[in-house]
């Protein structure tokens, strides 16, 4: 997860595409008109949503304050449950997605990353994954012979957080990379989303690499392909709402809701009208809690949907990484 | 943790006496009148604040909504923190009260209980609690001699959920209760709280048992002298807030800041005034985000603090219970 | 595990039933003639063996130093691998033998007990089957529509072990047997082999219930039909070899080794065969390191192994019990 | 823990170079003569024993088995329990001995590794060890006042073992190296001993950096001086003993202890004394149970006693590397 910002605590907080692109309608006449430079498309699969958002050019980039690239988003309650045959579905279809937006060369190395904090319940999505990674960059010519052949080299690791280890994420990755030279790195970290209803019930991969604190002002280094000199796709859940999130959303939704209940031009109406952002939020700081700031909002079952959708991801890596191997088989491997 | 009622999410949560009889100088004239029957007396720390709370008769039990007893809550922001000085303060503070409260006999056999799920971080401080308690009940003449004679009887069992056993927490403790004969329980339970400030930073002991769902119209069975036949003293840290309780609160507090930045008289103070509990709830069931109501707000931090939080609690116990152990020998059996 | 008596270090520590078969017939002139009261059938399967031995009078019972009864073992060495296809067969397969021995009645309750301590790896063998056991006495006419009226009542617990709790197991299941009133008890526990080969590769159920320490001098009280009025299923799987079995098992493979390559009436020859027990055990007492005797022979990977061990147990256990789960189901709610 | 090598499993394995010390002897006339080029030097604590080897030049590291360098061993039975005040002593002698063999300049950054699988109990010292070092590299300027300018900066990190993420450790560490450029590695590791008693009750430091397979034919990346351009401190604890080797040395004994119960002179004396050690490993070879070959001897209470050892450790380190920690800090930051 990413640290916020101190400086504006208040700021809408997502790490999603699909978020981003609604907060800008919001904020327009009409909500259904895409921004220049963002294009979105929507596909209803069985038991999911599919979204694909790309931002084509600099002004997309700007308007959605992420970095120009495709963001490809699965949206699911059923992720959050013990729906096994659904959980296959998405299994494949994220495999498939991967494969389309990596383009493995067969043989080509390629090392994947858990990003997070494993003492961090719902942090901890990025290391889980990558305990159920098939790793077989070490096995050439030693692998059991019904896989032999039809996997190709992986590496895994959790680097862990600056907190635990004294170094920067990104220098551990770096370093790692120049010694596995592998052509392609998947980072998987937990995210933070605006709406509860799609915490644990989304999944986000981007070819844009991760940008750990971007735009809260936050300097530590992205992983990208700038960066590393190898292509990077993010692979992320979010596990939490911040809580000053939700009270600034909840805020708003009660002003809206005060506005739709007035006569319009009456003075009640005008005054609602004329509360500006910055005096919402001066508000909103002399009436939150200020213990509030440092905490989060998530699910009392997150523990057991954390294992769940770790195991989710981490199949759907393995199937994709590896030609040989299929659903059938990866309850034997992970 | 308790769970909440599903019919009506929107009243406040909390397991603190302290929080009760704030929320009732919220709708009184004046804050500072005790209600009738409610006792209420502070007195500051070094670096905590103790309030006790007595219930004594009906009509404070009706206007707490909570039984007849003593209700003893530590207060301090530094239990969050690894500040080891202080926390040996409030152990040795939480030896004494406990002391107090339970004046358990000389070789009474004493049980202790850590109700919660340890499967959910923030319910797992009951079941971390007893893995830290001094266990002594089946040592009777083959203890260290260094200890032989200094320690009672005791006992220590984490009965798990319902959801985990298929069994309520009430009968798993009546039964060992019937086999072990203890002449006191001490359960140990994970709160819920109102105010985000006091979540972790809070310690309520009490000598009304505990009973889930209380108040909540949850029909699971009561620990106390009733249903087992043995005092129960209570010990709880709230480590979470009800989501639901957040958003609730904060509008109320959006609400009376609107109203105290408003000319009174005006049609604008008029509705404000007017707006009843009940539309405003109509209007939070409107805009509260349906997923929100399962989830709960709680510190990013809060693997390492409940560790430390239950850390606290067995070693006060310890040190309660057993007459020859000072805060010199807690580390070497604890 | 059961607790070894200190008194007699040097017995050989078997809780199977087959290896007690073996030592008597190590000591018999013809090892294949079985002692009076004992029947042993045997039977091949794909990936296993199933070894059916039937204690039926007093006779067998001192012969074989256990209580009357009949004892499954399912021994393959599978077992320890990640072979899904033949862990499928073995499911089933411990889901027949239980369903035979037990017979329970459509809609019995059943209790399953996990014995053990949950901190000492290859003794949590217990706790980790109750942690996926499917659950459900306490969801009666609450069931999701799919499974409902295809489940019976289940609960399930693991007491933990006395020097966790203070309390006798024995007396922790009794208390709770009598509260929830099933009409029959499973037993999970982890057991002590003879033999390397069969750690992690042997499955033995029995319906002579479990007797802690049985046969060492230990004063346990025993968990069987007598102690609980119900009838009790056990079911083990050998973890860990004892480390002085270990080094007296091969002290007497040196000895016969080194008799085989002797002249017969040789002098040599004729001290190896004057050795009594008697000697050998002073011998081993002065050539044995004092603190091999608290220590055991386990795989490297038992971590693994015994998750996965729990998972087919588990498994078995809830195709046995709930008439409406089958093997495609399992993944779903175990 | 090391591999061992698949050829010749009954080569007695230690990584101790006190053991490897007293097998030397073993095999001499006179047990207590040095082998040429090595020093040995011992001194008793209040509740340890200290031994200093010394390999001072190429014949000793031959005879040795062990590259040239200082090797530091503390024994103390009182690891193994519940002694706080020995470990006191023990963490401060730990302090100092590092201080003086790794000389650390003032601000000089320093990275420690946790080495081995951190899913296996026994070989989980050094990550756990790493969980409980007070990383400070990240912390530049923003230290809490009362400890700024009292640490250095220290970074941290548990590479895991090649099977968990496909990439040798050596090769992690080397990139890591890399990018943080320490002046000092120190690596925590679990060993193989070849006595029982030594298990957990036995720390060995030195300076000669970490060999992993070394001797046993095994290819792996050695971490010191040469590979990584800094020096390297190791240091480790026996957890496990190989049964193998418990198996050989139970023969030893069992026929050391024939020999010196028979007639010199007599042709079983003869035949005994004839026995070669080619003749031993076929016997051993026959009577030994394959499976063995795969198991580790582990005292019971590994778990806990690994906690308490991690603990000691990386108290040792902290206080070592940190100028201005204490005893007295220690339990604030570790």
């Amino acid at each position: 997860m990413k640290e916020k910002d101190e400086k504006n605590t208040f700021q809408i907080r997502t790490d999603l595409a699909i978020e981003a692109r609604e907060m800008i309608g919001e904020k327009q006449e009409n909500a259904d008109v895409e921004p220049k430079g963002v294009q979105v498309e929507t596909q209803e699969g069985e038991c999911y949503t599919l979204t694909r958002v790309r931002i084509v050019n600099k002004a997309g980039s700007e308007a959605m304050g992420k970095p120009m690239g495709e963001y490809i988003t699965i949206e699911s309650q059923k992720l959050k449950e013990n729906a096994v045959d659904c959980h296959e579905v998405i299994i494949q279809l994220l495999a498939d997605q991967l494969r389309k937006l990596a383009q493995p060369k067969e043989k080509d190395c390629i090392l994947v990353a858990g990003l997070g904090n494993w003492n961090i319940t719902p942090d901890a999505l990025g290391p889980k994954v990558i305990s159920r990674i098939l790793v077989t960059r070490h096995l050439q010519g030693c692998l059991p012979e019904e896989i032999e052949g039809t996997v190709r080299p992986v590496a895994a690791i959790s680097p862990g957080v600056m907190g635990l280890t004294g170094v920067e994420t990104g220098e551990i990755i770096k370093g790692l990379v120049e010694k596995v030279k592998p052509t392609l790195l998947i980072a998987i970290d937990a995210l933070a989303a605006r709406r509860s209803s799609r915490i644990n019930a989304t999944i986000q991969m981007s070819d844009t690499g991760v940008a750990p604190g971007a735009g809260v002002g936050n300097k530590r280094m992205e992983l990208n392909q700038e960066t590393l000199g190898i292509p990077v796709i993010a692979i992320g859940v979010p596990t939490v709402v911040d809580a000053a999130t939700l009270v600034n959303d909840t805020m708003d939704r009660i002003l809206a809701s005060m506005i739709s209940q007035t006569k319009e031009g009456s003075s009640f109406y005008q005054m609602l009208q004329d509360l500006e952002q910055e005096e919402k939020y001066t508000m909103i700081t002399e009436i939150l809690d200020p213990y509030t700031e440092n905490m989060f909002v998530t699910p009392k079952e997150v523990d057991a949907v954390i294992d769940r959708l770790s195991n989710i991801i981490a199949n759907g890596i393995n199937i994709a990484l590896h030609p040989g191997i299929t659903m059938e088989d990866i309850s034997k491997y992970s």
